[in-house]
């Protein structure tokens, strides 16, 4: 077996996480999607991470944060988030009687908000993107004494994802590619690490609009490169800033890191929806839309795709899925 | 304990299954899903069976049928299919080497039908409903010689959808209801025998549509009562003649079968879209659509509803969803 590479994350301290994280996130349903295969041209299987409570793999992650916090923390945690991680951590906080703290951009989904305040968390809303709402977390932690979370730093959250990769090398069929939505990095990173210690010749692609390309570029410059804006409708992983710890265990886990235009999003989404009865957020069809957009270098492989998220607003789903071409 | 009822199924032999099944169609996503629970004024929990490579339940009974015929069987089956067990067979079958044919209505949905055939399924359509595709898949058993598979009357079918009632039991949250789809009974007597002999104080409500009645008509006047017609948009659910052995069964394990309009299978429909992100075929929204139509029976109750499968045309189902009140 090859070394496992020196990342922060723990192979041993993943497995342990299984047994910690709530099993209704856990043993998402994995299976090949033969209805996506002549559009994809290659073998695709599916890691649906949408069916449980909160709709999206953030779960995993904050089961850990927050069953740390039970034990000996301060009972009580902030974190900035796109919408996913605060609605994860609002489940997971309420769940152990923990006072959760949630900030977003008001630009944020509506739906994302409503089911964070529904989770009977605070929301506290900035009038920036997420990178501000980042900044607010961190003075609210400092002012209040609270545990700040931060997503993909924390290693809670990279780990709580990398069981993801424990489960995809849990069941038989072989593939030769994991095609990952690539935001902060925390699943990039988490699954990353598994498949680079218990699975090195499965090429790990991250993915990510190219809207909002920071981490993507920073991956390929081997520095941490930030935009000055993020514009894409992939609210999930349009971060500006990436977090240098973050962007180094990426370094040594992903083999490449691709870019896609926004109709491939969309492209993508219609896809899911007409062939795999899937409704999914954008993020979660970046990695469908990196095949649409090389089918050259997938052409007769088997891609597994991490469908890790289906939060969106009914309306601007409707809009996006119907506007796009062919309908 | 009490005793186990006389159905025809056996719960070890059910305990079993769990050994034969492709673990593809086992452990399906189960979770409370809050986002209906305001709209249908009690807790609700999913039990989604749409997340695997057909997209139903009835994978669950054909991999036992399959491997039945794998071991000894001719190697070769017929059945008649609303569409789910057609798809199924012919998966199960595939993974075997069996030669597969289904027999459907020429009028069951096309995304159904492509499917048969694109799982290497003979394909063959009668010009009548469910019932006539029944006929006519008996007739090419007896003239071919080959296994004969009738859903809901094969014990097979049966075991294979209790195994969902396992499951249901298999993890904690106590509930009050189960609403089950009926149509043929191979999923409501499954899952009835199960809850019925390891939890026989949680309710067991069978749901069809007031278009397609035979069998829940029969469970109420105790015999088989037959229809001329079935008319209504849950094609899964349509049969016309009940099955005198599995309505015996019925007997044993349902609490109660209730019907439901057109108008709430599609509001149903849509709930599970807006608010839970899940497209479902109409007999997946039977339970929501019992609970619309009669909330004072459920309020304040814990229900657990099988999403059962998720095999739509897009064009009907976007039709049915944007032709709903509301929007």
């Amino acid at each position: 077996m090859t070394p496992a590479p020196a990342t922060r994350l723990d192979t041993a301290r993943i497995r342990a996480a299984r047994q910690v994280i709530d099993p209704v996130f856990l043993g998402s349903p994995q299976y090949r999607c033969e209805a996506l295969e002549a559009a994809l041209g290659c073998a695709v299987s599916i890691k649906l991470e949408t069916a449980n409570p909160v709709r999206s793999f953030k779960g995993r992650g904050t089961e850990l944060v927050a069953a740390l916090l039970g034990e000996d923390g301060p009972r009580a945690a902030v974190c900035a988030s796109a919408g996913n991680l605060g609605q994860a951590l609002a489940w997971s906080g309420r769940g152990r009687g923990l006072d959760v703290t949630v900030v977003a951009s008001r630009f944020a989904p509506a739906a994302k908000l409503d089911r964070i305040r529904a989770l009977d968390a605070r929301l506290e809303l900035v009038d920036g993107d997420f990178d501000m709402a980042r900044e607010r977390a961190a003075a609210i932690a400092r002012q209040d004494g609270v545990r700040l979370v931060e997503d993909s730093l924390d290693i809670e959250t990279c780990e709580g994802a990398a069981t993801i990769g424990l489960e995809l090398l849990d069941t038989a069929p072989a593939f030769d590619a994991v095609l990952v939505a690539l935001g902060g990095g925390a699943m990039a990173t988490g699954v990353g690490h598994v498949l680079r210690t218990l699975a090195p010749e499965v090429e790990m692609i991250c993915v990510q609009p190219s809207g909002a390309p920071a981490m993507t570029r920073s991956w390929h410059r081997r520095r941490v490169v930030t935009t000055e804006s993020a514009d894409t409708i992939a609210d999930g992983v349009a971060g500006r800033r990436p977090i240098p710890d973050v962007l180094d265990d990426l370094l040594l886990v992903a083999d490449d890191a691709v870019l896609v235009e926004e109709a491939s999003i969309i492209a993508g989404m219609r896809l899911l929806l007409d062939r795999a009865g899937l409704v999914v957020e954008p993020s979660a069809a970046l990695g469908v839309a990196a095949v649409l957009e090389d089918r050259d270098r997938f052409a007769g492989r088997h891609v597994v795709t991490i469908v890790c998220g289906g939060n969106v607003d009914m309306d601007a789903y409707h809009r996006w899925i119907g506007a796009a071409p062919g309908r």
